[in-house]
């Protein structure tokens, strides 16, 4: 398979980009293989810098570039030879099974939809992270694609969450929620209330309403929501840590004694800090659109790079797409 | 003045409710009073364990309770002897000035509003929580009340919120922010997109949207949202801590090198602990009704009970009802 990787994506594009397609591209084998698309120039500068003989990657130019501060429609439209247009065509036009790009998000959903467009029957595309947990990620979807929703598409959003942590997380029957503000039935605002009753109708192995508490605590494998509240509890989970991280280092460097403590316990720290680390579990994923899409953090490392790249072969190789067109047309919710 | 204390409310009622009584009325003085209401035959018995003699405290039977587990306006109506109804109408009556509980939160707002009915003009009475931050807590608003809101009310939560920051906590010219999943002006759901154009154009300080970022960095007096969002943000800080905290202790006592650190460093977590402690703070305000209302955590100990009453002696004193009506009379935003 290929994979198309926005080599003009991350905030110090394209250096960890490019670095990310090379250890991406040592792990392949058979006929896989790496897209790097961007400036050709600048790529082969970055190549350079890596033993790049023999591996399965390859470079496709283009002039411009969609930036962190760009507004996404506009730019879309603006610069069609930029590399998420250029990138996201080749995936249209069959060249490439999946697009990966650490840019502005705003800017890879704007192009997949105008380039790609939706699946038939999905109404929204849906953002989806996989946030990180002890005992693994859950699927939590959507987190900033759809500010309002309807109840229609939040049972889609368990459709195709459930699709994903199937095909690509091998999760057995993937238990499916709705977050709310109470786990009894009947908690929740309309939206959540009525959501509630198209996933209990549904095929999905849905499992009720989860409060934050439950999400955290892994029990279900999906958990929807509109893109609204998504968006606040990833926001509001990533500050929370930071602010109590923060308070306690300060705390810890209050006095003699504790700073000693805090740098024998380093190391736990350490394991928790990577335990939740974005980087590890690859980029957030784009369900709903014509094409396998994968959006990484403007952050991104190589390795989180290389880990987008493979998640997206992952779920090229799990036929994510077929998935949630097989279970769209077992369960035509809406005619 | 009076504050009716419901000594049926906590986890482990009558005990913690009436010592916390206690505390709190030995630190008032003139004509003030807590009159608490229960068992009398129980409260009595507890009230011996303390040297009562002299402290302003009076005791006003009820032979009901509405427990944790009851369904709130059920409950209500059912047990017009309970200590919450009794509590409330003492308050309504004019014998007493406001009511604290750390009972079930859903059958003090039903009480509030069966019995005491909400301020004129008021369209929904907001829940409101004093989150704790680093540097002095934030007024939210509301989180849990309703959990479907129109603009309209969006707007009174902002100007009940800075009446009571300014009125209780002291704050001058509070900000007001609308909580959303951008910053920019625009960002937000429907909800508050419409909200935003409502409170730029009232007398309030308003500064806009803030992320949960800013919020937890403390730059706004008073944050808005809707009941569901409102509540999914504090289960979430509540949640994501929990567990934040529990991953560093399992890593910490992971070996021996990090277990001696974490020893040492113990007294640094108790002190972002109690930073962050609910009970310090004191308990959740309704918002909007007709009298001073405060619900405490059941999880409540003697001191959050005692400092639940304080927080409603402050509010009588700085005339919090007084500056909701005239908030609404300077500027009522609808006809």
């Amino acid at each position: 398979m290929k994979i198309v990787l926005d080599a003009m994506g991350s905030d110090n594009y394209p250096v960890p980009d490019v670095a990310g397609a090379v250890l991406a591209a040592r792990e392949m084998g058979g006929d896989d293989q790496v897209i790097v698309v961007g400036d050709e120039e600048r790529v082969r500068a970055e190549l350079q810098k890596y033993d790049t003989a023999g591996l399965p990657l390859s470079v496709v130019h283009s002039s411009q570039v969609i930036e962190m501060t760009d507004k996404p429609a506009q730019a879309v439209k603006s610069r069609p030879d930029s590399s998420m247009v250029v990138g996201m065509d080749l995936v249209k036009s069959g060249q490439a099974d999946a697009f990966v790009s650490a840019g502005n998000t705003g800017g890879v959903l704007a192009t997949a939809l105008f380039r790609l467009g939706r699946i038939r029957g999905i109404k929204r595309p849906g953002l989806t992270v996989l946030f990180p947990l002890p005992n693994g990620p859950v699927v939590l979807l959507d987190v900033g694609a759809n500010a309002d929703c309807k109840p229609e598409y939040l049972y889609q959003f368990g459709l195709m969450g459930s699709a994903y942590a199937e095909r690509v997380m091998g999760r057995q029957r993937p238990k499916v929620a709705t977050l709310s503000n109470g786990e009894e039935e009947g908690k929740g605002n309309t939206l959540v209330k009525e959501a509630f009753g198209l996933l209990q109708a549904s095929p999905l192995n849905f499992i009720g309403n989860v409060e934050p508490k439950e999400l955290v605590a892994g029990e279900a494998d999906v958990v929807v929501t509109d893109g609204f509240t998504g968006n606040v509890f990833v926001k509001t989970a990533e500050a929370v840590s930071k602010m109590l991280t923060g308070m306690i280092g300060d705390q810890i460097k209050a006095n003699p004694v504790t700073t000693l403590g805090g740098l024998l316990a380093k190391p736990a720290f350490g394991r928790v800090k990577r335990q939740m680390d974005p980087h590890e579990v690859g980029g957030a994923v784009l369900l709903g659109v014509e094409g396998v899409v994968i959006v990484g953090h403007g952050r991104s490392n190589d390795v989180a790079v290389k880990n987008a790249i493979r998640q997206a072969c992952a779920a090229v190789q799990g036929d994510l797409l077929g998935a949630i067109r097989q279970g769209l047309a077992d369960y035509p919710s809406t005619p």
